[in-house]
């Protein structure tokens, strides 16, 4: 068998016998039941996808994917396709928004060239995994290779593995200019929802533009037709590298029991496909945030996941996972350091 | 004049033109612009507050005040009254719910025994202010005397001055038996809503108990006749210590410039009482969360505030003013701490 296919065959749902038994210490804390809402939620799916019933974070780590994409050429994106490596070296000097929030959370940002057009040196922080130098236009034809997309899945499969640790947490995130459009032609493959329901306007589009890229986006996934019931048909034609490996992430993660939480639209078009590779995949997942992006809640619903955060963000990168990693610490935090009842001789409810 | 009267009237409202200087080095950063949404808000929020145009945050406290209440005799809470002060020794062991998470936000917590029904030692992390020894059953008469009401603000007014500091951050929160009930009591007085929309379960009381914390509230608002023009005479009447030590430290935090986090129903209550007296306060406040209590939200949209979070909390300590402040951090970061595009070589759009 394939990595790919060993490792969806590994992914099991959670045992909800752990989200019981992690309740029953949450209700043995000193505080009224339930009352810390979403955080016990989050202390539940903790101790359910690591079953480990004392589990602590102690190591959180960011995969910042980024790859470029032939799309660009149709004019979809107000950013130049350059702004894909120089943000690459953004990553790398600590000046970006996913590196300033991620030393807030204590994260590690680990920046994986799986696709840009660009070709780097070795240096701290970056993980050289190219599989393509940029995708092809899907406008025109499949962005990738069936043989690619899954060299790019496999790739973060490795890397999950790679990066597992007692203790481990990661997140997602991305860069790639122009790759909101892919995303917005995954969810609509996936959900059968018109292109215009589910396309924002990216990194700030006017109205033209706007009408422009659900053309775009419309005539890829008629040029290509991509199969649903195929989620690497899909993810070759109308998707990305830096999508892929964030699928790839994601069913490593699920494989290995390790929490993943999910950055924005672009990430959950990734986290999407490893769901539709395999539903139990979202058991792992943690949704970080609702982004500004249309058709990000299409593929949430779809998937069940509840966003943890509505801060109107949409700039990728990771950002909304490093947020997410301090939520997930928070409830961490909650689940193993607060008194109970009994030690701390608080009377409980009278009724 | 009064200490409550000076601090009124030095509380202006934030100066817009500082808003729109902390927005022209938000859109230099390397991030499509607005792109980070709510942190952005907050960024800009933060420079207008505190006037400094490189604000960063040194030092955050947060208060929770503790006081017992009358109208607890009439069984509108679960628990027993002695939780008031057993919490507050938990509060002071670092067990808590607010202990737990100031401890990740970096967050000083300061335990102000403004009303508690109980003579504490002396006790690190513990400031005795007691004004009252718990209140009086506000379904029978006053719950607190003007004179003793103005003595809780003022306590806090003394507290946000003590703890003034070069980048000083405050949070509020709060730990009282009952408390929820003075809370609807106030929200129904002020904004004329019917008591039963703006009641939620506290700490979780069945339907029957329900009905019965409406109505002492509906007997405490027709046997006192608070007079909602005049905030004082609703706080004294239908009030507690604890609300009002909340409403004394946000109008001393504002006359301070110092940023002050709101956590949910109870401070929240506080919060609108600081409004009332003197409008522009709310140009200080930061609302952490939407609490499940109902008539918070009434609350909030009185004073125009929209809440960062939505995480079905409702422990109130802080807690929700711990988590704000992570994300009042994050906005500091992000703002201080990111490349602007000419430093980072980055491309600008191209439209």
């Amino acid at each position: 068998m394939s990595k790919l296919e060993t490792t969806l065959e590994k992914i099991e749902p959670v045992d909800p016998a752990l989200l019981d038994k992690a309740q029953k210490r949450l209700d043995s804390l000193t505080k009224p039941k339930d009352s810390l809402g979403r955080l016990e939620e989050l202390a539940r799916r903790l101790v359910g996808i690591t079953g480990d019933l004392s589990f602590r974070v102690l190591k959180k780590t960011i995969f910042t994917f980024a790859g470029d994409h032939g799309v660009a050429d149709e004019g979809v994106s107000a950013f130049p396709t350059e702004v894909t490596r120089q943000m690459v070296f953004n990553f790398l000097r600590g000046g970006a928004g996913i590196n300033v929030l991620s030393r807030q959370a204590g994260a590690e940002v680990v920046v994986v060239d799986i696709g840009v057009d660009f070709e780097f040196d070795d240096a701290p922080g970056l993980v050289k995994r190219k599989v393509v130098s940029g995708t092809r236009n899907l406008r025109i034809g499949p962005a990738m290779t069936r043989e690619e997309t899954i060299r790019c899945i496999e790739a973060g499969i490795s890397l999950a593995k790679e990066y597992a640790a007692k203790g481990a947490v990661f997140g997602t995130g991305e860069m790639g200019i122009a790759n909101t459009t892919p995303s917005s032609a995954i969810v609509s493959a996936f959900t059968g929802l018109p292109v215009e329901e589910v396309t924002g306007r990216g990194t700030g589009v006017d109205d033209k533009a706007f009408r422009h890229k659900v053309a775009v986006i419309e005539e890829a996934l008629k040029v290509n037709a991509p199969d649903a019931s195929d989620p690497i048909d899909v993810l070759s034609k109308v998707g990305g590298a830096e999508i892929a490996g964030i699928a790839g992430l994601i069913l490593g993660a699920a494989s290995l029991k390790i929490p993943v939480v999910i950055d924005g639209f672009i990430s959950t078009a990734g986290a999407l496909v490893a769901y539709e590779l395999k539903p139990a995949a979202r058991d792992y997942m943690i949704a970080s945030h609702l982004s500004v992006e249309r058709g990000h809640k299409a593929m949430l619903e779809r998937m069940r996941l509840r966003p943890l955060l509505d801060l109107d963000l949409r700039l990728g990168e990771g950002t909304g996972s490093a947020i997410g990693i301090m939520l997930i610490e928070a409830a961490e935090r909650i689940y193993n350091e607060m008194a109970t009842f009994g030690d701390a001789g608080v009377s409980e409810r009278s009724s």
